[in-house]
């Protein structure tokens, strides 16, 4: 059975946009009734959902996540779950996008990483009246990675490799908190370090991913995002869950593996907050952190 | 020996301005060097000071906090830190702030809180020739208390009693997680309860409060204050900690000992994520969890 697009290739965009006379940009606001319900939001059953377009002319969606047991701030908002849909499809900016209810200031700041941020072009569907209108009239006098970083440092959407190996041996968990007896199979490690790889966290130089396998045995990437903000971070977790319900990944019990890829002694650790979430999301999921070095 | 002083009360303000010549909103500006010199920044080194004036006459004090070791969103920004002072004194509500930086969109959002956030005029002490600009040409269009909220539910400055009580015998925690044989004292229960019953978690139904105790056997209380996009939210040790570092709080190795107070069966679980938190910034500190009924 088919599963629920989180993505429209350029093919069926242009013959969808064909069909019914509208532009690629016109389509999105029409799509966020769809996206709202795929959704998951089991504390506040408030459906938001996001349509974007990119440079290639692919569609994407992004819908919020919540996870009761925990904190909120490990929820994920549909803006930030179109971002990192972007991300994982290798598009490589984001021209405008459509939401179902105005965003958030978390995720007009989580948006600042991408490059040229204050021209996205954002449309509200519950103030349809209003138009496309440039982030930049959303978070005026914006804090955000032009505060902090040097101009030739990818953002994002851009590419980069951080460099990280296994260095010989692999070094293990030092902590114990790893399932005993748990051993990864070596295609879900590298699938997490080269997530971790492709982590954007120039702001604290802690890069770290995750890599999760389901009950099919198949293998879904996240990568953790930094925001220069801090707190609007999305972590590797929630990123590799953007890539389950993405990638069709049904209910969150199906997830019975998880590696988390982060650097040797980083400022930033996201282990014991990784298992707790995982714990949280699937009672037999085994979870392993390994050390990388760079 | 005076530690610093994170709220300077009418009288001293008012000489202050008396012998300065400038009205109490023109003194804020003068003020935020001094706050951001207060600011525990061990990751980034970025010292944000935020100084806002409340209805009362009386000024207060924000500076940012950072803690290695766990991910980004544990930190606290000096604007939430300000907010959670007017929070802790009794402040009804904010008048203007003069800050270091500009606020992200994370800070922002959490302002949404107060009732009458557009109103709030803000300073950026780094652009100052631009003055005191109302928070809705930071925030336009903005998503707050007043999408979720019937308007009579009390906002966070505004007084509440969420009418928490320990039923009969008080619920250990049943998780495990506490320090065998830690007996905290009746009286950092009850703070910790009387924090609970300040907490501002309208969106969750989830309130709950943190009391801490320095090697000097005195109490610092944290009530979970909850932002309507989920994501900004402030924990109950964060909250706690403000307390800690306002009321003159050393190193927070000296934190000995801590109490939780959360809701039996809430959807919004501190207890774990607190822990983290508090054994990541002392090692000597002992925890337990109480559960409490409405
Ligand atoms: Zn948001
Ligand atoms: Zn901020």
């Amino acid at each position: 059975m088919d599963h629920p697009k989180f993505v429209i290739e350029v093919s069926e965009a242009e013959s969808m946009a064909k069909s019914s006379g509208f532009t690629l940009k016109q389509l999105l606001p029409n799509l966020v009734v769809s996206a709202q319900t795929l959704a998951r939001v089991p504390i506040s059953n408030f459906h938001v959902g996001a349509v974007g377009v990119g440079p290639s002319g692919r569609i994407f969606f992004g819908v919020n996540l919540e996870f009761p047991g925990l904190p909120l701030h490990h929820s994920v908002h549909a803006e930030q779950f179109l971002v990192t849909n972007l991300f994982i499809n290798g598009e490589t900016n984001l021209d405008c996008l459509a939401v179902s209810a105005a965003p958030c200031g978390h995720c007009r700041q989580f948006l600042q990483e991408i490059r040229g941020a204050p021209d996205v072009k954002i449309l509200i569907t519950s103030d349809e009246e209003q138009g496309f209108t440039p982030l930049s009239q959303f978070l005026s006098h914006r804090f955000g990675p032009h505060d902090l970083l040097p101009d030739d440092i990818p953002l994002l959407l851009e590419p980069r490799h951080n460099g990280l190996n296994f260095s010989g041996e692999i070094n293990n968990s030092p902590t114990g908190i790893c399932n005993n007896g748990y051993h990864p199979n070596e295609k879900l490690k590298y699938a997490a370090l080269e997530a971790a790889n492709k982590s954007h966290a120039p702001y604290s130089g802690s890069p770290s991913g995750v890599a999760l396998i389901d009950s099919d045995g198949k293998i879904y990437k996240g990568s953790y995002i930094e925001s220069a903000a801090y707190n609007p971070s999305m972590g590797p977790v929630q990123a590799a869950l953007v890539s389950y319900v993405a990638g069709g990944g049904g209910d969150y019990q199906q997830v019975v593996g998880a590696v988390l890829v982060e650097k040797e002694g980083a400022v930033v650790k996201q282990e014991q907050t990784a298992k707790l979430l995982l714990q949280s999301i699937s009672s037999q999921c085994q979870f392993k952190t390994f050390f990388c070095t760079s």
